[in-house]
């Protein structure tokens, strides 16, 4: 490579060390950090972030990145070389960091500042109100964020851009229209069978001993390599990395219910493996990650869920289950145990919610967005299309806004754009997991013994390898030969839950 | 305070939460990180201590520095103000760093990668001749230290300087050779009583769970803050400190061995105490740390020798370790367990060596350290000269040289100079608590029933609070009205030794 290149490579590599510090301090707050020491340390973030930020719109970036692009073009590099992969990436990042005034970013850190604990007092004490002018002016933060980044056909377009590159909000809001037209009614059939399905053992004492000493276990089998990972302890689970070769979760352990450490180990785990799987040439650059919020998502709902939930893979590790809480499941037979994990409940809160619910949280969310955005609502009007889309997609109407509108964080600063891609992931999962079985049917008899090598051979050639060389549209594209489809999904689900819950055609 | 010093100040602040950064990095990969994250956390590391160095370094701060130093000078701050007392700081740091030419730093970091393995390998092997050429390259990188660094009287007050400022060699000698002359004998008449104190019961199964479990009460029997310090699992423990509120220790947990969990803690709960004390008006700068390495030792054996050794404290405490052992210590007396852990016993390694014979251990390499730094002795002539010290000051003659001049990693690296503060560690804080005690008779009182609080209050106003504004011999001055005094150490050990080994005059 040439001297161009290799200069804006060194630099890189020093930001992207930076910035792997950054995420140090951040990682170290939630898991190891004393109380007292969040004030020291909300400091030393702010000012790593400051560097961070200041080195990486700096003029003299700009002239490298100019410098080494015209090299790399000269050289001829193939579009899915590192160095042209790269270059596209910088250029793009460098000129999306450069668009934001100082002055819109102070008022998002002003604005987001003052929202937050009035967001958090309005949801404890169900007051919506106090919270509405704040929203409002998160709305308009949002619009504006919308023109700076600029857009062809929708301004959601440039908001879901920031998490989703280069997917279209009209793309999203069909297959989003086809999961909900085929899901509501599979919803209402489940419904229309009663509460067959019993998951009171689930909720029992389950000691958080004996979920920190297997959870290890749990890691392995969806094939968490622990010589390059860890497990740390937080109250809300993050996955985060400081390189290939050191990427780490975090758990919860609720002592009166089994599901929070169980799933929600083998879900960060799907996120951390992606990190694990990008290519060794792309270390200590941009391109060592996820390509996307979605795509990220696609992973970690992959090993939570379409082999976390699956009937094989607790066919093979149910036993380990059973020995570490005899006396909570002792009783409990591998059907009635994978019924209960599985068993749909359309519910209030979105992180609660089970699979086949889980999207219309997200499409509900995903549709008033666009509405505020495009000031079809305001604030003040959000609290009725809430439950009113409620009500439409899954048959209840939350009691107050509390468990409704105001359940969220995401709010109180301007992240429209960002729910989506939760739902996206679940699509993206399917279609992965369809073309990955029809290109290798031994990942089929594989996962149905529970096991998942084949599978990671599958992701790791198609998808963690290339980490962000691809847009997430082109990634999947170039994995399933296709555009974001719904159906595998819907085929997916329709297929299990009619199983689970015996809806005879 | 006027423009320039707050200028100056902000770039410190920068500086500082950098540093922290690069600690935090540090901590990380002693307690968390997985093994294969080695590599990248090493680049990490190394970027951000060459921006710290650049930034400190740099013609920018050498300017702000001097332009602020003005300024203070004009405003008339007192000696002993917080801003008079930075410019002293950051002055001396900046000429010291702008000392060192890039190409003696670079040869340190070749020397010392290759004596690494070397030393380990040899020590492992028992094959000092492979180890003496890397020592012999030490001591030339040392002598060059010296003379890069300078010096008014002798060569290895340049080196003892950089980790306690303004102490000349010609005092230390003259107080070792004085600590020599009345413990020799001490020890020796111990010696004769025989083998009367049996220890055995220390050595035995003790669970890991259990020390992990009780550690906190120890940690906080001595006074350390857990709202504002953690405790964490290293093979080395160490103390190291984010900010003031939040300062923390590592622990190891020997499962055969009782002391290193229970002396280590306490141990390291002295230093990070000591960083837990530092005035909230020096936060962010460079002045909130201990002043120097022996000042540090001093709270560490403070805590882990003169009050957790203490009969006092086990008086007040040992029910709880009898508590959480009772198949080990249920037959042990109060009695018996304190004459245990204070036994006395020749031994070769020094990181195992008891209250008594430590400092010999650390004369001995005070004394050979000079003698190879003025060419008085050749690497090759090391083992020798050391089995001599050893038979004069312990009546023991290692048998190898793993257990003797091998033993410790120091000299794969110039830090001659550095093993000194172990011992003064141990002066300091005797002298420290004989003036407190003097001063405030209620701390004798409070530590015969184990506790610490007066103790903590004397330590925080004369010691803590004022971090590294004043030199160490200057602190110790104006807090004890003298220089480095010896006999209260001697007096302290020939008091507890003689009872514990009925040593009648």
């Amino acid at each position: 490579m040439g001297n161009q290149y290799n200069t804006l490579l060194n630099k890189i590599h020093q930001l992207h060390d930076l910035e792997k510090a950054a995420q140090l301090l951040v990682w170290d707050r939630e898991v190891n950090m004393p109380p007292m020491g969040a004030a020291g340390r909300t400091q030393q973030i702010s000012t790593l972030q400051q560097m961070i930020h200041s080195m990486g719109t700096s003029d003299e970036m700009g002239a490298l990145i100019e410098q080494a692009a015209d090299e790399v073009q000269s050289e001829g590099h193939p579009y899915d070389s590192v160095e042209a992969s790269l270059i596209r990436f910088v250029t793009r990042g460098y000129a999306e960091g450069k668009k934001f005034p100082a002055e819109h970013i102070a008022r998002i850190t002003e604005v987001s500042g003052a929202a937050m604990p009035v967001w958090a007092k309005a949801r404890q004490e169900n007051d919506f109100p106090s919270f509405a002018p704040y929203l409002d002016q998160v709305i308009e933060l949002s619009q504006e964020q919308a023109e700076i980044l600029g857009y062809e056909d929708e301004k959601y377009d440039a908001l879901i851009n920031q998490y989703e590159r280069g997917v279209k909000t009209a793309d999203v809001r069909q297959v989003f229209d086809t999961v909900k037209a085929q899901t509501v009614p599979l919803i209402q059939e489940i419904q229309e069978k009663g509460d067959v399905i019993d998951d009171t053992f689930l909720h029992q004492e389950y000691s958080v001993a004996t979920q920190q000493k297997i959870a290890p276990y749990f890691a392995e089998a969806v094939g968490y390599d622990f010589q390059r990972g860890h497990i740390g302890t937080a109250t809300h689970p993050f996955a985060i990395n400081f390189s290939r070769d050191d990427a780490r979760i975090t758990t919860r352990w609720n002592k009166q219910f089994l599901n929070p450490f169980l799933f929600g180990t083998m879900h960060e785990c799907g996120h951390a493996m992606y990190e694990q799987g990008t290519g060794e040439d792309l270390a200590r650059t941009p391109l060592a990650r996820g390509t996307s919020m979605g795509v990220h998502e696609s992973q970690s709902r992959m090993f939570e869920n379409l082999v976390g939930r699956s009937y094989g893979f607790w066919q093979a590790h149910y036993h380990k289950l059973k020995e570490a809480f005899p006396s909570q499941l002792g009783d409990i037979s591998l059907d009635q145990f994978y019924k209960a994990i599985n068993k749909v409940q359309p519910s209030f809160i979105r992180v609660e919610a089970d699979e086949l619910t889980y999207n219309m949280h997200i499409i509900l969310r995903f549709e008033l967005e666009q509405e505020m955005l495009n000031g079809k609502i305001t604030a003040a009007q959000l609290p009725e299309a809430w439950n009113n889309k409620m009500e439409t997609m899954l048959g209840i109407v939350p009691e107050n806004d509390s468990n409704g509108c105001l359940q969220d964080i995401h709010w109180t600063r301007p992240s429209f754009g960002y729910f989506p891609t939760y739902a996206l992931g679940n699509l993206y999962a399917s279609q992965l997991l369809d073309t990955a079985t029809q290109q290798n049917p031994a990942i089929n008899d594989e996962l149905a013994n529970g096991q998942v090598t084949a599978l990671h051979q599958w992701l790791g050639e198609h998808i963690h390898k290339s980490g962000s060389k691809y847009d997430p549209a082109e990634l999947i594209s170039r994995a399933t030969g296709n555009t974001l489809d719904p159906q595998p999904f819907i085929q997916y689900t329709t297929k299990k839950f009619s199983a689970i819950y015996e809806l005879y055609s």
